[in-house]
């Protein structure tokens, strides 16, 4: 809401003015609920909308965000045949060498992608992402409803999300850090609980990134079987019940604290 | 090429001076190789990695497009969650209300999707695509070897892309012309040409965008399968072996005449 007070600068766009207030309301979430995350993780779709403008707010958001000393994840869910995945790989946490200097990316730590088009179309970021010491979060369950109809297929796998989950499982050591942990990690949704333990016993190494909780129905007491040993294991993604908030502050660290709970119950 | 010969305009940064050769590259190639072409197909991730400048040199080359009389097709196989997938939407062919006015998205005549998330996931985007006149194309198999990993699996279905198949002729009906083809349609990739007559079959209304020719290694003469019983049933999308070629212009209308030519053959 406090983007919205913005005043326009004079010969700015109705595009340049939107973007400047979003801009301006999310340095202010970061900076209210900042203290009680561990990311920031700016949705591609909600900056893309506003044009060049736009994309330019993004870039603003994500520096604000390291300065702020969390970690960055683009949440674009990107993915495309191999030519153009490394081309996304630059855009999100590469760069691109130009006859005119170096043009940097978006210096995200991570990047939520999709793994529909297959292991050498995720080979350019996972390799990008291994030079840099960058992570991804492919898709494996998602939150949505609708989510059942291809990822939960059946097939000789099991339903597709595992056979999903086993293509990240595969690439798991090439991304994994000094924890033990490793960077090359799924979003699984908050949203039906009951693949957690499956789904962590074909992924014991990966971070699962789990949206779904809160404004989509998902509860943090109901995601203990999504950690592994490590309290690290999960980082729980809330947007519109923390922005959306009256005091996202509170609401952040609310939503912590609760995380934190569940993680020494669940962790051994 | 003819972009890399830019100058750099005084005080821009190197994102800035090759945004702006990329324009003048794309320009150029829609000015050579478009009277050839029903459409251009700008890939988004060659922009984004050049930030903000490479998003309004997208618009620039989508402006371009519009007027060569061209249709536009936004290369982005974008997909996600309703909420992000309804932005996106606005993104690529709506517009989103501010508070200083509307600001208008790429204005694109179809996009590529991303069907992994179901049926409500592509909702927003259809319901635009509707709206508006414009059309689709679900990813159900495309070009690259990796492809068979997740689009190939096994299923009670068929292999997932026939799955993918049913989903998108169950949505045909809404984005139907007067030609009865429909703007409800596919990426089909040109390499894998045993799946066309199949793929067809279970979608007999739509539109197949089909990349994979030239670089590549698909061939026109081996597409007839994916023809309905009317030529413009299929879009041969051609990136590499246009844009490298030595003239641009008869590389096109070379591809155009064995397209027709094929065209011809197959449909009845």
């Amino acid at each position: 809401m406090v983007g919205l007070e913005a005043r326009p600068r004079p010969g700015a766009s109705a595009a340049e003015t939107a973007a400047d207030a979003v801009t301006e309301h999310c340095r202010a979430l970061i900076a209210a609920a900042g203290p009680a995350c561990v990311a920031a993780k700016p949705q591609l779709a909600c900056f893309e909308r506003l044009g060049w403008p736009g994309w330019r707010a993004l870039e603003e958001v994500c520096a604000a965000t390291r300065e702020a000393g969390l970690l960055l994840i683009a949440d674009g869910k990107r993915g495309d045949v191999p030519v153009s995945a490394s081309a996304y790989a630059q855009a999100l946490f590469g760069s691109v060498d130009t006859p005119w200097g170096e043009v940097a990316g978006l210096g995200a730590d991570a990047a939520t992608v999709n793994p529909l088009l297959g292991g050498d179309a995720l080979e350019p970021l996972l390799t990008a992402a291994e030079e840099r010491g960058r992570g991804l979060f492919a898709l494996v369950r998602t939150s949505n409803p609708g989510a059942a109809d291809v990822l939960d297929q059946p097939t000789p796998d099991g339903p597709l999300h595992e056979r999903l989950a086993r293509l990240v499982a595969e690439r798991a050591p090439r991304l994994r850090g000094e924890s033990g942990l490793s960077g090359m990690g799924a979003v699984v949704g908050a949203t039906e609980p009951a693949y957690l333990a499956r789904l962590r016993e074909l992924m014991p190494a990966s971070v699962f990134l789990m949206p779904g909780v809160g404004a989509q129905g998902g509860s943090p007491e109901e995601l203990g079987a999504a950690f592994s040993s490590d309290p690290a294991s999960v980082v729980v993604a809330a947007s519109r019940s923390i922005a959306g908030a009256s005091n996202p502050a509170a609401a952040a660290a609310e939503l912590r604290d609760r995380v934190w709970a569940v993680s020494q119950t669940a962790a051994r």
